[in-house]
């Protein structure tokens, strides 16, 4: 998982603030620079974003990746199984104690697999309540209060 | 993280249990055999263990590492600070973009991180749920249920 999901955030964040903005598309060079990544990391999330179906490339001049879905019905969850394709397991999970003679390992186990999903799904569930749009608003909300009280310190 | 807080589990919940039962203590080795790993991996994770408070040693005839607390006092998030030493960030941290010209880059970065600390909070509200008690308690039940159902279908 590590920066994938902040970089695909990222993306998305700024692609829809972008287009909302009526600016148009960025480019992976443009958005790996606001990023502070590199392009080719860029690219290589924003394929994984295509394939979920959360970014869609538009072809000819001005085109360009744009959020396929309106920011306000994307949510971090979204990013985090695009980018980690449900692979992603965050807790480790324990190998079904093959060769033990314990019959308790097993069921142990099974127990603490059980409880890893559970816990992860409360984590998930704190990505699935923010969308592009709710974070998007909170940045650019922040950037606003922070230009006003510079100016008023002024 | 990966299979440190399992074999955590298992540590704490053989070593409960085997003293409640009455049978005193186990070794490195036979820990490892039960959890189905090596005794190098289990003498680090009972190290991580006894420097949290979670294992005390006890020295000279039938000595050996016992659990340090009552099980119904050692949860599993204790378990997973142990082996973590809260170094384990589950979800990628944002380096706080430095060198990008974007305005909104140090911004998102910051919002980012404190919805992974949340995100990560409730995972870990999970396990600090689950005590070591708990957890051997329905391990057993799950192998009484088993056994009961065995000797029904002979």
């Amino acid at each position: 998982v590590n920066q994938r999901l902040t970089i695909a955030a990222h993306v998305l964040g700024l692609l829809a603030h972008h287009e909302r903005s009526g600016r148009g598309t960025m480019t992976s060079e443009e958005l790996a620079e606001s990023v502070g990544t590199s392009p080719v990391v860029v690219r290589r999330v924003m394929a994984q974003l295509t394939r979920a179906g959360l970014l869609v490339t538009r072809r000819g001049v001005g085109g360009g990746a744009v959020v396929a879905r309106a920011p306000e019905q994307i949510t971090l969850r979204d990013a985090y199984d695009a980018v980690t394709a449900h692979e992603g397991e965050l807790l480790g999970r324990h190998s079904h104690a093959n060769g033990t003679s314990c019959p308790i390992a097993p069921v142990l186990a099974e127990y603490l697999n059980e409880l890893y999903s559970d816990a992860e799904e409360a984590l998930l569930r704190t990505l699935e309540g923010v969308t592009v749009a709710a974070m998007t608003r909170e940045v650019i909300d922040r950037l606003e209060r922070r230009a006003r009280l510079d100016s008023a310190h002024r």
